[in-house]
């Protein structure tokens, strides 16, 4: 296997080629029929359709010789078996593992590590059952009625969009057991309307940080243990930590119990771990969390065909690439047409650019090619009404990545002018598609719209655990095949350490620099 | 006065030149001297910092020139006088008239359109003072304890942002009258979830809709309605209304009362009229609201000032198009180091996409230069721990935007290792403008960071209402000064007609495209 440098590879400069030559004009083609046809099913029920996306034969035989030539499965494989794939830190990336063992079992040091996982999956899925049946309570003896997350980051953005994302499927479905809230900014304000909006008495908080050592995490945990002990509670009957077995953290009294991950589960790829599934399963049941799993698990399995038309994470990833490299689109937008999926684009966005934000590649070699688009997003129908104009009639093309389902999470609806409310959402969604790719001419030049705005769109029946967790699968594994295609390795993230290493300057008072001295006392530092 | 394309005018050629041969080195001469000196006051006591831009004593000639040519400030002074600049609908511009009175009278058919604007706030000020009195109650004679905003685009973005601004701010300093929750998205969930977790007896809804024919905002008045009925509720105890005078909902006995905004008042711009004022009004008492007012009536007189050096709006705007247009930066990411503005790039976003994401100029005749970036972002710490790997070391630069404040709005905060929490939030402000312009050499290229990503930063002593005011417009002020140099209509959004006739046809079962008939069936519709 071969590890190359993007624009080193045969099909770079066909693409090249290709795209100054021709550029499929999606507008003029899109039909019934390529609407039906251009459609890759998904696991979970849901499906890709890449109809509305500026892509030909011509153009898809070279994105499948892409894919072949970067060796893309065989990479993903060589990342489920164990290999060291996260090159900058010298770690396997094994977030696949939390879910299921498509590859074969990856060992160290006569330890099976995949069993390392299934055991504290068990471990925190019993301890949300005790929670959720009364056998653990507050220092006052009631029953916790809230879980509160503290972390950042993968240990923020992930468990409260998943979170979110299911919420309203819970409560309709019977499965709701406590809710849950976040703290994850060092603004003390963050944490004071938390915890002033909660029953003490009443809350357990989950302590997210897998090295022990997050600086915002640490001072939160503080912050609220401040606040438990004036509220004459015990702290350490109201915490549990998920972190890493050599962080303090671990095996510690302070907490109830500890859930361990290891290294080779980055925070932006930790949602399938206890870093999401705590939180989840006391907030739904562990059976919700284990449907979520078996989701993303069946879309990890897909993401393994070497055939791009039965692979919609690889296809994903490759228009995603022509789009960013030969068609010059610095950004995509997420636009889920469901209010259950608000955060998501905001997960996404760290998943993505974080992962692939990069300028070197994987051996640490500057590359000259644009890396991982910006990426943005707001449920519709509230972009409608907010930033699709410039979408549609700016001098920019944003590639837009559509989500909707058929129903409803709480089916709770109301008709109005002879359709119901899901109706009217997903009948904007169809509506904007169709805009967005044919557009519309016009005499006055401010009523026209030029189209030919690329888009992909996921659809389903519901956002049910399992969509969910095909949902979130597929992000991932697109991400990880654009990395591979690229040749940065999308696990480290070096870029947040400057800003960390000049913070404990600023703190210590050894500035070492009068701009960031000046800037400090501005800011009352 | 003179309209004229961005690309038309003498000092373009200018400023293109001076890009291909220059662009200032602020990464090697960001030190302290720059950093005090590269300010500029803002209303309410926050200020302008530009000293980490690309930008030296020769740009900023050139942006003068700018300024000048294009008569940003003259076109400023005609919009507040009067005249029709929203060219595309032919109607005027006043929202600075919502907040004070900067220019001549503007009179309408022998009507002082100040004094309307002047009358509908008393109007909804005492009706909110009436509720926060307990002179209204609900129909079965309960005090209002929540009040839930029924709006979409500029009726949800703009107020929700806002109250999520003010929120810990009332809590602190005892104006905290009424909760206030928000239902924009026609998606049923969204509108389920908010009454399922209300107390309807206590709930008075604010229905928000300038043309009272918003379909999003319809169906979801009646979604409420129902579940009044339902609860045996009284809807016209529970419901009052903001729109224009001409609308279906004006002086109707559905509601409790009415208040009135016009057509000089754009969605995205409403935020200071009775759309953004009724609802933050009820939630922490008129005279909060009349505090943002004053703020945003000092920025806007500080704006008229022709000195770029003292008018904080115009300069920003100035960089920005100096990014856009020459640097070829398309994108500018909103980072508040505030919880409080969580949801403030969100309203951005819309003010900034929606008003010069345009590809016409303000005669409807097509330009072929940049118009409006995409704007997005994150509060931090938060965003250091999500997509800040991209800005650090992506393989393009993203422009920066950074909002700190000396102190929290609650004061309720804790020490760890030496700091508080508030001090550790702005170190980390502090460390991050730095790490951006000045990036950090190694030989480890994965360990190294380029440096010279611009930023501003705007600070203040604490987000209090007039500085909040402030805020809001700068960055209004700043959008409408870039749409006069790029000669666009920053004001009217034809952009989104094209999505609601194609909805229109979907509903009505008449889809005139098989296209848009497969989207809608894959969906359900």
């Amino acid at each position: 296997m071969q590890y190359l440098n993007f624009d080193k590879t045969a099909v770079y400069k066909k693409l090249l080629e290709y795209s100054k030559k021709q550029v499929f004009s999606f507008k003029d083609k899109l039909n019934a029929k390529r609407v039906k046809e251009c459609v890759i099913p998904m696991a979970a029920g849901l499906n890709y359709s890449w109809a509305a996306k500026a892509v030909d034969d011509d153009c898809i035989k070279l994105l499948g010789e892409l894919a072949v030539e970067q060796e893309l499965i065989a990479k993903y494989n060589a990342l489920i078996n164990g290999e060291v794939i996260n090159t900058g830190e010298n770690r396997k990336v094994l977030h696949h593992l939390l879910r299921g063992q498509q590859g074969k079992p990856v060992m160290e040091d006569g330890k099976n590590i995949g069993d390392f996982y299934l055991k504290e999956l068990e471990r925190f899925c019993a301890f949300a059952s005790d929670v959720n049946q009364g056998k653990y309570k507050g220092s006052t003896g009631k029953d916790f009625s809230t879980v509160i997350q503290i972390g950042i980051g993968g240990s923020d953005l992930g468990p409260r969009a998943l979170y979110l994302a299911l919420e309203n499927w819970a409560e309709a479905n019977g499965k709701k057991k406590l809710n849950a809230k976040f703290i994850s900014n060092v603004d003390p304000d963050d944490a004071s309307a938390v915890i002033a909006s909660s029953d003490l008495e009443k809350s357990l908080f989950i302590l997210v940080s897998k090295s022990g050592t997050t600086q915002e995490t640490l001072a939160n945990e503080l912050f609220v243990k401040d606040k438990l002990v004036k509220a004459g509670l015990d702290p350490s009957k109201h915490m549990a930590a998920v972190t890493s077995e050599t962080s303090p953290l671990a095996r510690n009294s302070a907490y109830l119990d500890s859930f361990y991950i290891d290294d080779y589960i980055g925070g932006r790829y930790s949602s399938s771990s206890a870093v999401g599934g705590c939180v989840l399963s006391l907030a739904f049941g562990p059976d919700v969390f284990k449907d979520f799993l078996k989701g993303a698990a069946e879309a990890d399995k897909l993401a393994l065909n070497e055939d791009i038309f039965k692979n919609a994470a690889l296809f994903d990833a490759l228009i995603g690439v022509w789009e960013s490299n030969f068609l010059n689109y610095p950004y995509t937008a997420v636009l889920p047409y469901s209010q259950a999926l608000s955060r998501f684009p905001a997960h996404l966005q760290q998943m993505d650019m974080e992962s692939n934000g990069k300028r070197v590649n994987r051996r640490g070699e500057a590359i000259d090619y644009t890396t991982g688009p910006v990426i943005f997003g707001e449920p519709g129908t509230n972009g409608q009404h907010s930033f699709f104009q410039l979408l549609h009639q700016g001098t920019s093309i944003v590639p837009l990545q559509f989500i909707g389902f058929t129903e409803s999470q709480k089916s709770d609806d109301v008709s109005v002018d002879n359709s119901v409310s899901q109706t009217k959402l997903n009948a904007n969604l169809a509506a904007q598609i169709v805009a967005f790719a044919k557009g519309q001419d016009s005499s006055d030049k401010n009523k026209e719209f030029p189209g030919g705005r690329p888009s992909s769109l996921i659809y389903g029946k519901q956002l049910t655990p399992a969509a969910l967790g095909s949902l979130l699968a597929h992000y991932e594994n697109k991400v990880m095949f654009q990395g591979f295609i690229w040749n940065v390795n999308s696990f480290d993230q070096e870029g947040v350490q400057l800003g960390k290493i000049l913070t404990k300057k600023v703190l210590s008072g050894d500035f070492g620099d009068d701009a960031l001295e000046t800037y400090s006392k501005l800011l009352g530092v």
